[in-house]
């Protein structure tokens, strides 16, 4: 769950404008044949197997759109559930468990499939020391939401942005004048509380990066022969993050490998939603 | 492209939204080792067949970061692209380029990926009559993007939202007391530009609808001897909509019958990004 | 009365809007007198006849400056009232309803002077089977309160705004080649729920748009012969509007035709406020 | 005209408002059939004599959709304008020409219909040192068009909002335990560069309001006789203005009594709109 | 107290700035070891001798946090306080006290340093009649906060901006020709409810602007013997302010002429910070 | 200087809240002298030595205001300038000079005064290898504005903000049970790209966070001899942070120690402004 400061500043404004993406003026449906109030209820049913995610934004969503919505949780973020559980119950004015149906769903469905993704990789992992993180290549305006779910479904968090946190790619390195140069740079420059972290593509860079106390080291498309050439080099004197293609045949290899971290765009980029939906809606006296 | 005045008005605001996600303060990175500006130049890279979607979104994250930076393309959004090709060609300060690239990519790989995608169902399409139409089952915030991205892939946009368009689903009509009241109901509130849809799931809705005067019906989760039977009562006094799983058997049957349309909700829920890169930056004189 | 969702999404940012141009830091003539809480009540006295329209934005300012505001309410919108009549009390913080007299009577004031302006002219129409419609000549950042008015007066709304309804004019069909690719390009372009209007202006042009399939044909400024062979053209084939000046003489002519809509820009742009205001503010223990 | 910074800073958020309450996503019906950028140019053509006011707004709504929008104007605002007069001419992207064209219209509308109204009053007071003041009953979300328009037409501003001038009414003297006690208290708390003006109904508050040192006293409801006793009581010692019904009548009354302003709210609350619009859109090459 | 009107319009938005200034995502080191809720309570200790002020934009930032945070406040804004004081206790979500611990304080030391210094100028100022003003040389998007903090220290306010008060200097004297002039411009141009203030330099301008009827002038870099000069020519036909360095000495010599205000922008820009702290933070069950 | 997308991001919509706060309409002095552009110029001249700082935000005020003012600088953020200096030029419509006056030095001389104040504690660190960190003791919504003034005064920045670094104190290690506890829960929690600092009052809690791997150490409050016990524990194993008093003195007893770095909130929450003015504004032909 988000604390409710986060809640508060960071994510309700998403929230908000995602519902009025959906609703510039009025829902002129439901407002043409439902003119009052009508308490109703409505079952939240989970129709894939999976990891569910996004149970308070769910909720949220309804919360903001009329503070007397509540909703009956039944499982929480991070539980792997089934096809056909009752997952929750939402209770208020039919018309606004309606109106904000489908932007609720869009979010639950969306964080549902990228925890659920994300924790099958997270499972190859298993018994390795090798941690799964996410990237920067997440949906526009969706990043709070994405990284919570990757959380949620067993992988971890690379830096939230650009702001808050050092990585140094080739054209750094290139306009720095060198990988020992754009550390020392960097050091000087970033917040001190950040560590640095560089990409390198070859094993004079690995060399370079270490010896200018580099923090954490990226191997950037390296042969699996080349990693662990770069990882003798590094010798445990900085991380080790290798980047890519996260298949099973490529975990087993890495698993022989003293790699800490291991990221992946898909995680965000292609995990294809979990199918949820709300059913039954009914009036209730 | 997005005319000048949807650009301005509606497709701005969010992309400086995701820019400001990306940049709370500042890039350390990059503001570590260049502090003076640089011009220099990107290619922008296919790395995998498809319909390229968004270049003018693309282009605009940086003309937004920086009014200097301009982008040469080389391709039009709806071509088909192969892997390997030089797509475009962005130029303007260095630290602009990196502050964007991120961005920038996030929005083209997803609006390309969903018309790659609608436009392999469009494909299956072919020959009949039958017009493929989205949902609003869109990423939060990227409503305008994706549906644009349909257009782009050959299909077209059912509603935008809730505001724009009137479908009478099983609770509307229950709310109303029945078909006939509902599209009544509908008829006289609903401004008198919108066409009115009811969704139905019997074939005696089907005859109250028609009989009510819906503009258009849509079939929802019928077989295929039902929905035969649905259009014989129709006949042609509304259009008609099927929606659910859009698969190629699924498409065969339905290229039988006269149907008017086909909605996917995984046009833009499920579509896989399509993989585009920046590579060769380097700095000119 | 608007409904919950639509008030929070779409009203309360123009009332706050509106209160924020009114206060930019304080008022400062309550605050040198009153500097602390003193609970009070006022009444809404009706000084003019005419139809009540806007009650609930009327209580809605205050609540939104003080959710412990209340107001009580002896009339609802749509409701006939008359001069001296009670309308409503509100009771809260003095210095409350000192500050929000003046933007929730601007409100009050002219939408209920649109809904009693409006509901004159339905009354000319009576015995017809004419409806009376609204168009986009309203106040700027006043529409959704005024096509709400017009409602509560017995008109029905045209187009909320440009993206929710299609209406090709001379332009338009100029740009498109004629009528006939006007019509085509707008049911191909258009989201599918949505109907096409033609606005025409000779008998050439009646009958290429009821053939292009045009679902409403807007009559420009035709003489009353002229709109009489215009119908007759069209033969129920699409429906009829009818734009311009509605006085009583007019409208008893086109009480023959079988016109469908009468729109009328003066409902918005010219309606007269109607008096109403706060009287007998006092504190209560 | 309003200076650069005020458009900026205060009015450019107002227009953009406006013009996103009219295009949600898209003008659906320009973009059906002119896909692509087309040079026009609009004759806007007077329909009604009057005072012209708000060209710069309505030049400034299409500049604000396109920067490369031109406007030629051929009078200025505060011109006396007669019907069939060509105002001004637009050029620019047809598709910027149709979206702008009705928030253009309806500010232009507004602002000359005040204008031509409050000129309309001034005349009247002609011969006379009677300053027409407007009120705070101005259309809410537009007070700053319809002040300026006030200004165009002759008239003169009141206090702006509650921010920025005192007035203490019957509550506010009421809460501070007299006129006396009011005056006081505003002094010492409003900011010194405020003047004190307080409303009166008796002729002993008129009194006390003098001797309190208020430098403004607004005579409410008062009969022509008490007037004058109440003007010769304060005898020079405060400004003085009269609220309501301006009528010929009445101002051929006042003009024997030594008034400073009078004060209507009718200007900015029932000015009915001017007439003016764009004609003759035509492509240019 | 800032009135609750002016707390939700105009104060809240500048507090929300500051958290999301200071939470751009979450509190990492808060939601690293506290999962969940947990009940807490916290003492607000002051740490220097002064005047308090701030109490209710300090509470107020947890309330806009979490809704359920109480402040119990032992001393109210003006209070003069000692070190060592227990000033308040706040009680809630552990996280929700750490979280707006930091923005709560810089709040409350910055409004408590200005309303200490501005308290002791007046204290020099004691046994005269000048009042002492603030000036706009406040930090920017904080001046609401400020000038409220002079006042709780017993100074005055000068105008809040550049809207609400007239006040010409050498430029815009320059640009109208003069000081007759440009008074009589102000006069005809600015609201009728403000005052004039003049700047003057000579002994000219002072007479030039009384006989213009500014109603207050304010003496620039004058020496005792010019301003003793300046203040007979102006024989009490209009205020008098002198702006300047404030210091035991000068105001000693102020206090025999009859100056009505002396303004400082040294109030707002150079008061020190009191030193104010939360301690013993603890949970309660 | 800020780089063009931070300045464009980040920065702008400071100043241009700053620019609302200052002019709620217009500039009614200045509006009611000059009602026509006049080209004129301006000379920004130094009243006291110092650091200057600020310079860009200076002149973006301007531009922000009306793109074609333009700031010639003849010294850079960063330069020792002296009383007496012309720093700058500012050339524009010298209503835009006028308007913008106040805000711009508003930034400039506070954001000189913290450069000024930073610069001469960096002086007293001179031949130590200990750095000069600020804090988060930032005015509310200036946190950008004051610690790039703290870096080009020489000073570093700690964290941004609460998200983008962790520090460890005593109510988080409360809550976590243990030093050792709160570190571990950080690593695994906090995004792996920031180092974990911990803030330790008393030498077990020393000899705890350098075993549990702290990256960072906060010696709080601790005797000089305290320090040095604490500093041979952790033995080069953490960087070491000091944070308070700093003073001459005790500066010269830190240079004994092999403290990394020395916090000071003193830096911007105390350091008086430096004085700084526009003269001499003249209309230029």
């Amino acid at each position: 769950m988000f604390d409710k400061v986060t809640l508060k500043l960071n994510v309700d404004p998403y929230i908000l404008g995602a519902l009025k993406e959906d609703i510039t003026s009025e829902d002129v449906s439901t407002n043409s044949v439902m003119p009052k109030f009508q308490l109703g209820e409505v079952d939240l049913i989970c129709k894939q197997d999976g990891v569910i995610c996004g149970l308070q934004v769910f909720s949220r969503v309804f919360e903001l759109l009329d503070e007397n919505t509540t909703t009956q949780l039944f499982v929480n973020d991070g539980d792997k559930v089934t096809k056909g559980m009752l997952l929750a119950k939402v209770t208020g004015d039919i018309r606004v468990l309606l109106c904000g149906e489908r932007t609720a769903l869009n979010y639950l469905q969306r964080m549902s499939g990228i925890a659920t993704y994300t924790n099958s990789i997270v499972q190859l992992l298993e018994g390795t020391a090798i941690q799964l993180l996410d990237t920067r290549k997440t949906t526009p305006n969706n990043r709070i939401f994405e990284k919570y779910a990757v959380k949620v479904g067993g992988g971890n968090n690379h830096r939230y942005n650009l702001t808050d946190g050092v990585l140094l790619k080739d054209n750094h390195i290139g306009a720095a004048g060198g990988v020992k140069e754009a550390v020392a740079m960097a050091k000087a420059y970033a917040s001190f509380v950040r560590k640095i972290e560089v990409e390198v593509e070859t094993l004079d860079m690995v060399k370079e990066a270490v010896e200018a106390g580099a923090d954490i080291i990226m191997l950037d498309n390296m042969s699996h022969d080349m990693m662990k050439e770069a990882i003798d080099i590094i010798d445990g004197r900085a991380q080790v993050e290798v980047s890519g293609n996260v298949t099973k045949e490529n975990i087993a290899k890495l698993s022989n490998l003293s790699v800490d971290f291991v990221s992946s765009g898909a995680l965000t980029h292609s995990a294809p939603i979990m199918d949820i939906s709300l059913k039954n809606l009914h009036p209730i006296s």
